[in-house]
């Protein structure tokens, strides 16, 4: 099924990554044997530890308080100019699951003064929710309200709520829930109009994103309200949770093809990608239309799969009639996704045929995908997620790990030579290769019990 | 194209009524003339100062404040054991309505005292919203959230608030709003759920209502939240207002027979309707489906029409996408449930034909057809609609109008005999029969001038 890996591609790779490694040990060929997986979950520990020593080593703004973001290749800080909602919170939430998972003060010192800064600089008190911008200092940058933005407030403050008990996470996550419900539900279509500006009227169409939805934020609000039901124990976020699940079950899944869909006008309708302002894509490559238009990720696709795994379990769902799209998400990402030759995962696919257009290999699909191949591994039991899991993870570890700082470089291309070698950016902190890192090692904890 | 009044059955009407009525009067053959029609304006406005005096006479509750809505066939107090939310709050809008039209302290002293009851023992000062149902003297009796009651009070207070100026009015209006948006909003498939318990988790499916959405509700929150964008010119109010228009267009019609659908299950699949708790049908005739599951109501459908038509002008909305579906509506109650022989509007339909099934003449449905068929005269200019108001009113006038007290009885069979007599119930008071008036008298001196 998959291109086996013959002697001339094995010398090519050889020559291409530069160094010489044991492709039986890189890209799994036979079947993954329990004593590889017993080796892998004790790997995986030290992994985990250094990323969270790498943030907590240099996180801290001991200024102004919250947290810098920017650190170059060496792990250096490269300052940070500006604060973004998104980051900030990831932070929160990091910290915070670390406190949960057992983790001491330093943690909850370093969760509690980032709720401070975000709460004091970013929490709207005239119009509610939270800002998407400020200056390193909390001073006002940008007020718009990006609902992306607004889950990971709610996600890492119910997760913080949740490891500290400071009633401060649960209320602040509760009002900016109230908050979405009033201001950007759409109560024709359905769903969650997702660009706002300060007062919450909606943002121009186009590049402004007041006319678009997208896979993303909703996968990131179903994310966000499992952990506030979570907190919460509330029907309302129960039923809430329930309905982002089944929405994107039914308009942001291409069910024939297996992957998701990307940006939907308000009425769901699936249109060409543009690249939206507020983006970590806008910000990178301006604004302009996605080239090709309808592209599919499979690492997102992936992440999809484990976050509405886990959405079912703390939900209390049952999981059995969202098995089969779950399992073709997992296999489309298996068949078109995974570099069976040079290992990882490719960045995106096309969405009419599945296959990979962008060859690069980026810190989050490949965090992510970790973690959604032992998901499926952990439902289905297949042997083909955990050696997909393998060849990532040994890809992950050769070549995105920063030699001697644990964390992750943001971008190789296919073969592992580093395009971006920044370790921090606005866009990438802790969020996904920390949880990604805490994931695997639970994971692989229970699938060797 | 309508069924000719001939000779023969002019006598049976005769006979039939019990009185001699000029038929040319009573149901226009030809066209209607300029001088009929400022006939018809002179006579409308004792017609509503008579509709409103008799409740301004006998309304108040001087013991424990709010309203009394029990009045028998002669308009004496038959107590009002039960204080329902709806009724409540269509007086207060009445007399709101009356102080904007240039009404004088004691419409202002009425309102307020129901205003203050309104608050006082219906607010839930808990969960927020309005309480279904209260015995007379305010206590606890039923602390269900139903939508239809809330978009009452949403109507009400804020008709109240631009009367005023009582901050109160668009306080407690727009809190309502918040809450329906916070626990009522379905964010999968649109619109609103509309029954549930005193904390908003749902009601149970069936009789309970927990699993239905009907046009009947959405429709009021239409009016609900014209007259709270009226009040508030807040953008928000503005678009909810134009997601549920459009949603009633998109799901709740049949544009192929153009007549307004009935009931629905959560994703917008016409079903069968059922007899729901804490409706007046089913407070008649019990737990039942109704007989036939699939009607369409004439009055209901030509409501819709001039309570969308309101809805457009006051949102500042373009009518002219709507006036096909406006125009179907309104033909489809001429062509079926306008009575050319004996005058006035049946009261049920079946859906599939059109044709009518219930030929009962009922207050609330003889009441809308009235503003219905002008609204349309007025928007369209075709003959058709002025006759057909012509018909209904001087059925309602022989009728439905109780001699001597001005308002009118609930309900009379086809050819105009008394099926129940009664003035007052807990579900008809002043607003249809009252606001059909004031919108008769404005309408027929804008349409002579």
């Amino acid at each position: 099924m998959y291109k086996k890996i013959n002697r001339l591609m094995l010398l090519s790779m050889v020559s291409l990554f530069g160094f010489a490694c044991a492709p039986k040990n890189f890209i799994p060929e036979g079947n993954v044997t329990k004593e590889e997986i017993r080796q892998l979950a004790a790997d995986a520990i030290p992994a985990r530890d250094a990323i969270m020593k790498f943030w907590l080593d240099r996180c801290e703004d001991k200024e102004f308080g919250g947290f810098l973001t920017n650190f170059d290749a060496e792990g250096k800080d490269l300052s940070t100019p500006e604060k973004y909602l998104n980051t900030q919170c990831r932070f929160i939430w990091t910290f915070s699951n670390l406190i949960r998972r057992g983790g001491g003060e330093e943690y909850e010192r370093l969760a509690k003064q980032g709720v401070d800064f975000l709460l004091k600089y970013f929490w709207d008190e005239k119009y509610d929710g939270f800002y998407w911008k400020s200056m390193r200092d909390g001073s006002t940058l940008d007020q718009g309200k990006i609902v992306y933005g607004e889950s990971f407030a709610i996600y890492a403050l119910s997760e913080y709520y949740l490891a500290t008990k400071d009633p401060r996470g649960l209320e602040y996550a509760s009002k900016t829930f109230d908050a979405l419900q009033k201001y950007c539900a759409d109560t024709h279509y359905g769903g969650y109009r997702e660009y706002f500006n300060r007062d919450w009227t909606p943002e121009t169409p186009g590049f402004g994103g007041g006319d678009r939805k997208t896979l993303d934020s909703h996968m990131h609000l179903m994310e966000a309200f499992t952990v506030l039901y979570e907190a919460s124990q509330s029907e309302l976020h129960q039923r809430k949770l329930k309905e982002v699940i089944d929405l994107i079950m039914d308009k942001m899944i291409d069910h024939k093809r297996g992957s998701g869909l990307n940006q939907f006008d308000l009425s769901w309708t699936s249109v060409p990608a543009l690249s939206l302002k507020r983006t970590w894509n806008a910000e990178r490559f301006g604004e302009q239309p996605a080239q090709p238009t309808q592209t599919t990720s499979y690492g997102h696709n992936t992440e999809l799969v484990w976050l509405l795994s886990r959405a079912l379990e703390i939900g209390g769902f049952d999981k059995e009639p969202y098995k089969a799209t779950m399992k073709q998400l997992l296999d489309h990402a298996i068949k078109n996704g995974i570099d069976w030759e040079f290992g990882g995962v490719y960045r995106d696919g096309l969405r009419e045929t599945g296959e990979a257009i962008v060859f690069e290999k980026e810190f989050w699909q490949t965090s992510e995908i970790l973690v959604g191949m032992l998901d499926g591994y952990q439902t289905f039991g297949d042997e083909v997620y955990i050696k997909a899991f393998v060849n990532v993870w040994n890809f992950s570890q050769k070549f995105m790990v920063v030699k001697g700082l644990g964390e992750w470089r943001t971008l190789c291309d296919r073969e592992g030579n580093i395009l971006d070698g920044n370790i921090g950016n606005p866009w990438k902190v802790s969020y996904h290769t920390g949880r990604s890192a805490m994931e695997v090692v639970d994971r692989l904890a229970e699938i060797i019990k």
